[in-house]
């Protein structure tokens, strides 16, 4: 059995990938199946049969992440890939779900090649509430297995209607047993290496005509609440040279953003996507405003430079305007750098299978990133058609989900053959 | 009796303005008499008895404008002054009520002054509906006095619960049986001319220190919506090449209409008080916009360049950040004109009654520019603090209020001694 030829079975693949989005479709090609929902619960139901039908180890912990484990030739900690299954209202098919299944493939695909066991256990999971849609934070199933938050807190998270986590849960029968693997409170050893695979969600594979991305990291991100206090005034009467604009204040945020972009350059990107003015009449000058902006990179250093130009020009502004401005940040992470071994093992096993490749970064979050806090990690992507993501027109060339399948499970078997880093 | 040498009695406006003041006040130092509500009635019977009281003969026509006479040595067509006492909904206690009393007292100070009588007929008025705010449009009572609009229209138009004017207009009391005296349908003649007193609303005299303000116009109005179309994409997947950026382009348009009031100069002014950006998500590039875009100046020709400007940056965003943009006129009107002897028979009134004085136009609508159709028309603006109006905190120095009435009186008394143009 040469491991380097094996290759997962594509219309297992698409199958299952078909089965699992008919659980809550939304009728338009999307899918709906809010985390800790009867939907999620369906959905889990029908990954946990599969992998029970393939004899693996299945565990679920206290947040109900499931981790199903496929034996080594030694007790070794596993070499774990995955994602989640849980989407947004107005979810895709692709979103998370591939990973999953393409990591269920990798186990299916090694276990029908006449057993072959690796050096090292692999383990495919999916992470609970990855999306935040309901329950905040996003990340949240990740975030307690590696440490960063302890069950309790999550399990007191609440969502709109006042709803428990730790009570859906139990309602829909995913409360574990299981302790988490990260740091304490939590005991446990954590994997020997992470591995995601997702859709790109953007438009730059498809763009450039690259089938797969070797994953750098995640972006930084810095969202912060601008708001703007002038004077509401007659937009006949008032003079120009009377007016302090709200809006006008408001408005030059959002074109010196572009601005800072360009200067900036590289990864980085900043938007002004939420704005409003008060009291957003035609014939009356703005009396305040708000708005919010966000600006991600892959470079800690770049992104507090934008930052700070971000702050020379809302200091201008107050002064030229006349008006007071108060910033609120909203959130701010530093980038996360994936491991560079496993960020070049991606890129040498796309390029032996004949794929095209690039190195690039993510503009969302995944999972993926809190692993990275506890073991060497990287995340590969195929391309988005359009861009498009968090919407029904969420879609990805079969083609292109067989190849990451494919480099998913070279990658694994790769790993998991290692004695040690 | 010298005529040059009357003046108005202080204390007797400035009674008549608190007493009128009472009538729907709320609380916090403003008025709320919206049109042809039980305050507005109340205010109406106030004024009617204090006309009565005076012996002067009222007549109220039928869209409820009341114009009391106070005869003269002939009966040649009267000089005609007022405003309106409807407020809006926050409105203060100055917009429209000074000029109408200011306009009571004018004749009274004329009938107490041994009985006064000029060479024409004097008239005080006031006109329904001036605000709008109820029944739109504004200035509706004068727009149908001078035949712009007819009574039968006028009777027809409903408020935002369905009521029909002609119903509340008969249900207060005020359906009057005398036809208004604009061009046909409606007979009769128009005044000799026509005078308003009102306050500026805005800052422009009480920042250059100036008592009086002799009005020259009222500015041409241009209200344009903009709608924005581009593409809604994740703000952190999406490079800053690939947008097409509604919300990005919209900002632009609202730096753009700033720096055209600059280029253009003058009386120009131009405001982006309206916008709305979907979906208004910190972490979305908005896929659409809409704003609207209020432009006035007093020359048309400048206004019509400031539009152009517009159009000329509508395309240009649309090119350079690939987003659909469509526009729609929401309201256009022409400048106004004052008539040149009637402003300078304001001016040099004012400078002989020591007062300072300054040439300027009226960024807000008035009844006299409806009046302005029919006969020679002029405005007297005294200072609004801090330009607030539509506002509880509008407030005009006494010194001010009684000032401005003065001058009213000596206009009017000019203007009623001529036997011609």
């Amino acid at each position: 059995m040469n491991l380097a030829e094996l290759r997962i079975n594509p219309e297992r693949l698409l199958g299952r990938l078909e089965a699992l989005a008919e659980i809550g479709d939304t009728g338009d090609g999307g899918c709906c199946r809010l985390a800790l929902t009867d939907e999620d619960r369906e959905g889990r139901d029908l990954v946990v049969g599969w992998m029970r039908d393939l004899g693996l180890e299945v565990v679920v912990d206290v947040v109900g992440n499931v981790v199903a484990t496929y034996p080594g030739q030694t007790g070794e900690t596993p070499v774990m890939f995955g994602s989640h299954i849980d989407t947004v209202r107005t979810g895709g098919r692709y979103d998370g779900n591939l990973g999953v299944l393409a990591g269920l493939e990798v186990i299916e695909t090694l276990s029908a090649a006449a057993g072959v066991a690796l050096h090292r256990p692999v383990a495919v999971a999916f992470f609970t509430d990855e999306e935040g849609s309901r329950f905040p934070p996003d990340m949240l199933g990740s975030l307690v297995y590696v440490g960063g938050m302890t069950a309790e807190e999550a399990h007191d998270v609440r969502d709109s209607d006042g709803i428990r986590l730790g009570d859906d849960l139990a309602r829909i029968g995913y409360l574990g047993p299981a302790p988490c693997p990260g740091p304490a409170p939590c005991p446990g050893p954590a994997p020997f290496a992470f591995v995601e695979l997702h859709i790109e969600q953007g438009p730059v594979l498809e763009h450039e005509g690259v089938r797969i991305g070797a994953v750098t990291g995640v972006q930084g991100i810095s969202w912060t609440e601008v708001r703007i206090a002038g004077q509401s005034n007659h937009a006949g009467t008032t003079p120009m040279g009377h007016r302090r604009d709200a809006g006008y204040a408001a408005a030059s945020v959002s074109m010196r953003v572009r601005e800072i972009a360009g200067e900036i350059g590289g990864t980085q990107v900043a938007t002004v996507g939420e704005m409003d003015l008060h009291p957003d009449l035609v014939n009356v000058v703005a009396g305040s405003a708000r708005l919010v902006v966000d600006m991600r990179n892959t470079l800690e250093g770049d992104l507090q430079r934008a930052e700070r130009l971000l702050n020379e020009h809302l200091g201008q502004i107050s002064a030229s305007e006349g008006v007071e401005v108060e910033t609120r940040p909203l959130a701010r992470f530093e980038p996360v750098y994936f491991d560079e071994r496993v960020i070049e093992l991606v890129q040498s096993t796309a390029q032996r299978l004949g794929h095209s490749v690039k190195r690039l970064a993510s503009g969302a979050g995944h999972d993926a990133q809190m692993l990275a806090r506890v073991c060497p990690t990287g995340m590969i992507f195929v391309p988005s058609v359009n861009g498009l993501s968090h919407n029904p027109g969420e879609f990805t060339e079969p083609p292109d989900l067989v190849a990451g399948a494919d480099v998913l499970l070279q990658v694994v078997v790769d790993l998991a053959q290692r004695k040690a880093w």
